[in-house]
């Protein structure tokens, strides 16, 4: 458990809907989910500011963010809750949960473990910049992919 | 047009699809649009890396936003494309367009006009942080929205 969410629900987990029991709201009833029951996360390193991806989540995967205070995303691709770094060791230590005005997007700090987020072996997911029509690789490869993921 | 992205193109614009034609690839056709022609938008401030707003683009909005250097985004709710700012003022000037690693997700570093992106007067979108299981708005009005869209 992280200390800026104490989560455990002083009444039963079949409590939905509503999000109101005896006057206490479930933080994760407060959020508009889509129609999928997913809400957009925005990660961001907590020490300098950089964007470093953008992921799905479903309920379970933010409650367990939250409880475990490591992020957990629901993988739309390979429909299963996805342990950042589970493959690659790089984890995201989760510093704080932000919910935006709409309750509809989720932003996370977080320490970023190994210094790579995204699966290419780079610090961020967004390393294509627009330049005069075309979209330019801007930063490097840290880290062979192959050797995050051992398929070298 | 904004210097970092020159969007003439020179064939028609009704070259879609495999996004190439003779050799030259249309940089909106490179990005993988949801089923419904949207993709999700990150808008960060480009001065101290604060994410400002998080909203969705159709390919007018994106080719509006490179082309005439502030953002224009789809409105979902309103079913309609959106000039940030056109009721407030607060424009976003784009500094920087940058695309994901799937090519799904597009990130903007923007100058806020007026220092405030949210419709609730708050310079960011994400004002309500996750403390003890609740969320608990963090961040002052700057501006009263009656002020700002002139309901007062």
């Amino acid at each position: 458990m992280v200390g800026f969410a104490s989560l455990t629900p002083p009444y039963a987990s079949s409590c939905v809907g509503g999000g109101e029991r005896d006057g206490i709201v479930d933080w994760l009833d407060e959020i508009k989910w889509t129609e999928d029951g997913l809400v957009p996360v925005i990660a961001q390193d907590a020490g300098d500011g950089r964007v470093l991806m953008f992921a799905w989540m479903n309920r379970e995967a933010l409650k367990l963010t939250a409880e475990q205070g490591h992020a957990v995303y629901w993988s739309r691709s390979r429909g299963r809750l996805w342990h950042k770094g589970e493959a690659s060791g790089h984890r995201q230590i989760v510093k704080e949960i932000r919910l935006d005005c709409d309750n509809d997007v989720i932003i996370l700090q977080v320490e970023q473990k190994g210094g790579i987020a995204c699966h290419t072996g780079r610090r961020s997911c967004f390393f294509q910049r627009l330049e005069d029509g075309r979209w330019v690789t801007v930063e490097p490869v840290i880290r062979n992919p192959d050797e995050i993921y051992g398929k070298g």
